[in-house]
């Protein structure tokens, strides 16, 4: 069809735009100096007003909804491409321009409010702005989707198909099997000795250390790298092009090792969509959920067992022999599953992690169903806190001050962090019945599962849903239960 | 003036898209994986197509030739950027596309063709495509400007105001002043042990020192960077944004270290134009001469004098005990300014260099005047090496195939390199009545020579021609004898 191929080149050409100021974000986040600030905020400003011209031009807005009308002409892939195209572009031609121009304001004034709102302790600054948000939120997503709970629009905007009622199922298994479980591993766990990890390692070791785990973990140094960054992440333009970045704290050794782990699981799923997506709106890994499982197996699942020690804490104590003088094997493996009620998200481990996420969840839900009030939250979260991990937080900046996200407009994107790690439980399970995971971890033959991983889940990039992939992936819907089981196997042997 | 407004308008934008292009070529030649080509060259063609619509528009070529036809009317440093605009717009405009795009395809064909026959010592299979080139250079040339001689636009096109007359003038001094000193220090010259400099140093270590050369030159790290690279070079966007890179090869420290000085020369220049000129024509450096003589001035005249390292040889000492065992600060010294006739350009040292470029400049010219074949390059090539430097090349590869320029189709380009040099002197004898450079080296006060530069040269970009600047700066028009002078001075002291 002549109108798909118009689409299809104009999209392109918004790939283009898109691709260059990637380049440059990865340019200022890793290695620009400070001063290069303005000059580089002028020219990626007239470049996203150019990009913002293409993406929302009469021409293209006729191509996409032109298509829309006639989805039942089109075959299956370019139906699904078109219905995302359109609720991307609803999304911004929908939306009133004076109310977008607004709201890109006020986001912009409440992160700089927040950050210094978390810095002092003083949510009284915050909160008024964060209560303007979440309205301008509401109101959004009723141009594009009248008809649907708010919450509910959010939360497909982030993972296509999740809902309250699938989430609150999610969340409700949780709360009923996980959080006693919780609660029993940090009242009962066996004491285990990990202050030999906050020693100092040099940085410069670590570095030889992680650079040692991109062959481990068989990732591909033609198309991607690793480099050093404030907040880890991970950063793609296309299969061919995957980098992310890690962080070396001396007193921190294990913040670089499964930072590093985790960004490189991100990549290797980025690294294995297949090609042909390319310049398609089904590029790149699945969903922000698929994504996180993808990390979370490497980082925890891999990187966190046994058998992956086994075979490189030779490595590691021929780097750091001083360092881990008396440190045995169990105690070094045990010391990367330390299980501890602790305030902050993004130090949590493994198995208390999910039980921050069901505190945003909640309040969320909360928030957008009116059965709370923005100036309640700080108490509310502090209950939480103390019904799932027994701890309160002694200010707002450790409490309910402490992630960025919320002030960056962010609603509905907490749940798939945990949404994640529940995938992966389940993926996990599966590849059992395939694979020996653990010799193979052991044995040093990472390729294997890589391949298992792209064989099953990372070619198709968004061409399958994250419902699709599970279904077909594991046979079965979603289950939590796999993610429950596979917490209390692993800490029961580990604490109890 | 509102068609001046609209003018410079036209002009940031496509200074946007130079922006995003040159940072994508920044991380290309720095860090971007093997594999992430042809996705770049996909990316960056329909980026640059953009900008190309842009700069040749109806409405960009109305504004330029529409204020050239009103010059007049405008203030000096507007109508200086009108001419510039238009020259540049012209050398687009004035040569039919299908000429242009099938000499864009020569070029890309002829690199490669280099390549192969630098390669292979393989003249024969590339000499055809160097003819060819040079018919579509004259042919260019006269659509834009169909009175003068070919070569002579081609030079000014390299540096505002040069000219054969010029040039022949220049060299011709060379010649007759130089070229006999040259011989006289190759033949009688004490000799000079500089051994130790190709023996194993770590680059680990090499880098380490480059990095304390950065705040020796009192580099401003808040608007710039040092990175590696295969070829050194200079990158800059703005004067709040400028990079250079260097490189670190086991065996020869001298690489990096005078690289390192050279690329910061330029990069200091860069930051320290005004920028009050940016998002004009009159941003960036004067000319490649100019920014010639500041790379020059900082890697040979500061780099390596007898103050510098009076400095600066006890850091690299404690750097590298074992390796400067029994060398005294004299011998470094004196090594940094080993002379040597050599037969590859970008090897050679400050003294026999010119020797270089007024060889290619020669040649270059015979050919643009009809007075040599093709063909004949080689030949001719080797006698003057024989009679300028005293030594034949026993390949075409180290002989006439060496340099890049010309399958690139760069013609004219050469001169500039030892123009910068003389520049340099001629600089150099004016800040001396100024400053006590050797005093400041010495006591590690680059500051106050950076000061200088950026009060007399530095600040005005393009604002004043190279040939206003030389006037301004030092009273008198450009004197090729101040090269002389300073190449005799310093090599008489260090060799007879």
């Amino acid at each position: 069809m002549d109108l798909m191929q118009q689409f299809r080149d104009m999209r392109k050409k918004q790939e283009a735009y898109s691709y260059v100021m990637s380049v440059v974000g990865w340019d200022s986040q890793t290695e620009a100096p400070r001063g290069t600030f303005p000059r580089r905020a002028d020219m990626l400003g007239l470049i996203s007003a150019e990009l913002f011209k293409l993406s929302t031009s009469q021409e293209y807005q006729d191509a996409v909804y032109g298509l829309f009308e006639r989805l039942d002409e089109l075959d299956d892939l370019s139906a699904r491409e078109i219905k995302r195209a359109k609720k991307e572009l609803d999304k911004v031609v929908k939306i009133p321009e004076n109310e977008y121009v607004e709201y890109g304001k006020l986001v912009n004034l409440s992160q700089r409010l927040w950050e210094d709102a978390k810095a002092n302790n003083d949510w009284d600054s915050f909160k008024g702005n964060l209560a303007k948000l979440i309205e301008f939120n509401r109101k959004f997503v009723k141009y594009y989707d009248p008809v649907s709970p708010a919450y509910n629009v959010l939360l497909d905007d982030f993972e296509e198909g999740m809902t309250m009622e699938l989430y609150d199922e999610f969340f409700g298994t949780l709360k009923r099997d996980l959080v006693p479980f919780v609660r029993q591993v940090l009242k009962e766990g066996k004491p285990l000795k990990n202050d030999f990890t906050l020693n100092s390692f040099d940085p410069e070791k670590q570095k030889e250390f992680c650079d040692y785990l991109i062959d481990v973990l068989d990732f591909n140094r033609d198309h991607g790298l690793m480099k050093e960054s404030v907040h880890p992440f991970t950063w793609n333009t296309h299969p061919s092009d995957v980098r992310f970045t890690t962080r070396y704290l001396e007193n921190f050794v294990f913040s670089s090792i499964f930072a590093a782990i985790h960004e490189l699981g991100h990549a290797t799923y980025e690294q294995q969509v297949d090609p042909k997506w390319t310049d398609t709106e089904l590029s790149g890994g699945a969903s922000m959920g698929v994504h996180e499982s993808q990390s979370r197996f490497y980082e925890n699942v891999l990187g966190r067992s046994k058998a992956f020690w086994e075979a490189h804490y030779p490595k590691f104590q021929e780097l750091f022999p001083e360092e881990t003088k008396g440190i045995s094997l169990d105690d070094f493996h045990r010391a990367t599953n330390k299980v501890e009620a602790s305030f902050i998200r993004v130090e949590a481990d493994e198995l208390t992690y999910p039980m921050h996420i069901m505190i945003r969840y909640e309040i969320e839900r909360m928030l957008f169903s009116d059965e709370l009030e923005v100036d309640q939250l700080p108490e509310v979260w502090n209950q939480k806190m103390v019904e799932y991990l027994g701890i309160e937080p002694k200010t707002d900046s450790e409490g309910v001050l402490q992630d960025v996200h919320w002030s960056a407009g962010l609603y509905g994107y907490f749940p798939t962090y945990a949404l994640g790690s529940a995938y992966a439980a389940q993926f996990y399970y599966k590849m059992k019945e395939d694979l020996d995971i653990d010799e193979l971890v052991r044995t040093n033959n990472i390729k294997a599962i890589n391949a298992w991983l792209q064989e099953h889940i990372h070619q198709y990039g968004k061409s399958k849903t994250p419902k699709e992939l599970l279904l077909d992936v594991t046979g079965e819907e979603f289950d939590p239960q796999y993610y429950v089981k596979y917490l209390k196997e692993k800490y029961s042997a580990l604490y109890l």
